[in-house]
């Protein structure tokens, strides 16, 4: 398995986290763009492409730019970006043990499109397999996010988190009463009763739920927030305010950079669907590339539990709750 | 009814957009104080109270700043703000021609709690019974939006809203299909068949389910966003990142800013419940205290329609797909 030094992380640390901030100003850059040509107007975009699907030249240019620059400085390491692999033909898991990028431009295409504020550029570097560093930025949010193994994740590059850390809190004792649950509605709209979007939503009323309803199954959870950008739902499970994030169906460059940071400051993710024995089987950490993803902000420990007690609890009563979704791929 | 004259109207502007920056700084020392004293964790928070209904020590002193600030500059005016209120025994809608102002110190109170960043100070004016100024500062997003009739509407006081207006876009030819749809869960989780919650999400489905899903009712909408504040979800609505909010059960102080930002942005407000006659009733202006609220975004003419037509033809769209709410009050 390839071994970096620490001088050598660092150096990579240091230069995804001005890449990120150079990408961001880009994405901005053609964000405002936007509002004084009309050119790339919300409407010239929507119409051109699938109601669902849009691609924007922002992305490409964007992806453009973060490879070249990493070609430029690690002409060694391997590279995937979400523009990139949706040109080619294969779904294949293309993640090996060499020192890989997996970037998406453009997560929260949708928001970027009508100008909602919540999207934002994911740049991951994966090490023997592992989300190792993550750089987040969403610049018309002024919020970015970072973390390399072993050096804490930050916001802003100044405040360390999650922000409430003296100390942590435990998860709620009533979890996922007190919990805030992000979910997201997704692209797979079928009306079918097995399909991905019924699915979600019965499981969505279970977690929202008043306590002894839905058969025993309501969660009554604090509150239910869909951004649209699967990257910052777990930047802000990193940050704490989301305390459950449930999703199936996106890709390792939506999440590679989240998962860096996310477990750096101390969070769980685990799979989405509930294994058979769900109540009793070890809680294992997520597969990158498995598109089903169960994540838990980070705790600490209660009078009675240790942090990550608390978190696997948490894990069972959501799959206690939830459907199995339905998205699959090759060699995963 | 009262009159104003326009120096009057631009003094109390004035006050209104500085008394939202000292507000919104106020509220935002109270959560920064949070991630270092432990007395304010989160948990601290979420235990004291029931799990859906937090009022925190911020929301009281933000209030109290606010009315006192109010009255020392405006004797004469009447106040009307969401915790004086709710300590009250009555429920009645009590804003009539005089000027008032109508406020809500801490508008996401459970993003607030849990720190994440959708929350805001909401400051509306109303005169002869319609918002007439409204200032929305969210200091953790460090986006400040604002309006006076007469004068549009602002980002930051610096960038005109909407944002993309050369020109502005129409609503979509094939809406709901193409717009951002904005929904919240809100604090009615009873598991009844009649309930709220269930009204809500069977009007969510169809909103985004495929066409020709939900036996012809599939909206197929771009994206649904639940960002957990009724005030920030009108702000984007102005800015024109939401194309279509749709809400019952909020209070007049958590939208009295926000309709005046939209409809001085060029936004239409209407009733969440459908009209009997809902394909062809005259669309009239929402009734501020009606619990039930239905916004679209600023859009300009297209080929064959106005801007305005645009805008009903979507109303009536979004009246097809949803369930009539149960949320009423009395005297409205």
């Amino acid at each position: 398995m390839p071994e970096l030094s620490s001088e050598e992380l660092q150096e990579i640390y240091t230069f995804a986290v001005q890449l990120g901030k150079d990408a961001g100003d880009l994405l901005m850059s053609f964000a405002r763009a936007r509002w004084s040509d009309n050119r790339y107007s919300v409407q010239a975009v929507v119409e051109k492409d699938s109601a669902v699907d849009i691609v924007t030249k922002a992305d490409e240019d964007v992806e453009a730019f973060i490879k070249t620059s990493i070609e430029k400085r690690f002409p060694t390491h391997k590279f995937i970006g979400e523009e990139t692999y949706s040109k080619g033909a294969s779904r294949d898991y293309l993640i090996g043990d060499d020192p890989t990028w997996c970037i998406d431009p453009l997560d929260g295409t949708v928001n970027y499109t009508h100008l909602f504020p919540m999207f934002c550029v994911s740049i991951g570097f994966v090490l023997n397999g592992k989300p190792t560093i993550g750089v987040i930025n969403a610049p018309f949010l002024n919020q970015r996010f970072s973390a390399c193994k072993g050096q804490g994740a930050w916001l802003n590059e100044t405040q360390r988190l999650p922000l409430v850390r003296n100390p942590i809190p435990p998860m709620p004792a009533q979890a996922p009463g007190g919990c805030v649950f992000s979910c997201e509605w997704g692209k797979d709209r079928k009306d079918r009763p097995d399909g991905n979007m019924h699915r979600k939503v019965e499981s969505f009323v279970n977690m929202a739920a008043e306590v002894g309803g839905r058969g025993g199954r309501g969660g009554m959870v604090h509150g239910i927030r869909s951004l649209g950008s699967a990257t910052l739902d777990l930047a802000y499970i990193a940050m704490g305010s989301f305390d459950i994030w449930w999703e199936g169906g996106c890709w390792e460059w939506d999440v590679s950079a989240g998962i860096a940071i996310v477990e750096e400051a101390g969070g769980l993710i685990t799979t989405a669907n509930p294994p058979e024995d769900y109540q009793h089987v070890p809680i294992e950490d997520v597969q990158l590339g498995s598109r089903l993803y169960l994540a838990i902000r980070p705790a600490g420990p209660s009078a009675t539990e240790t942090g990550r007690q608390t978190q696997e609890r948490v894990v069972r009563e959501v799959w206690y709750r939830v459907r199995n979704l339905d998205y699959n791929r090759p060699g995963v």
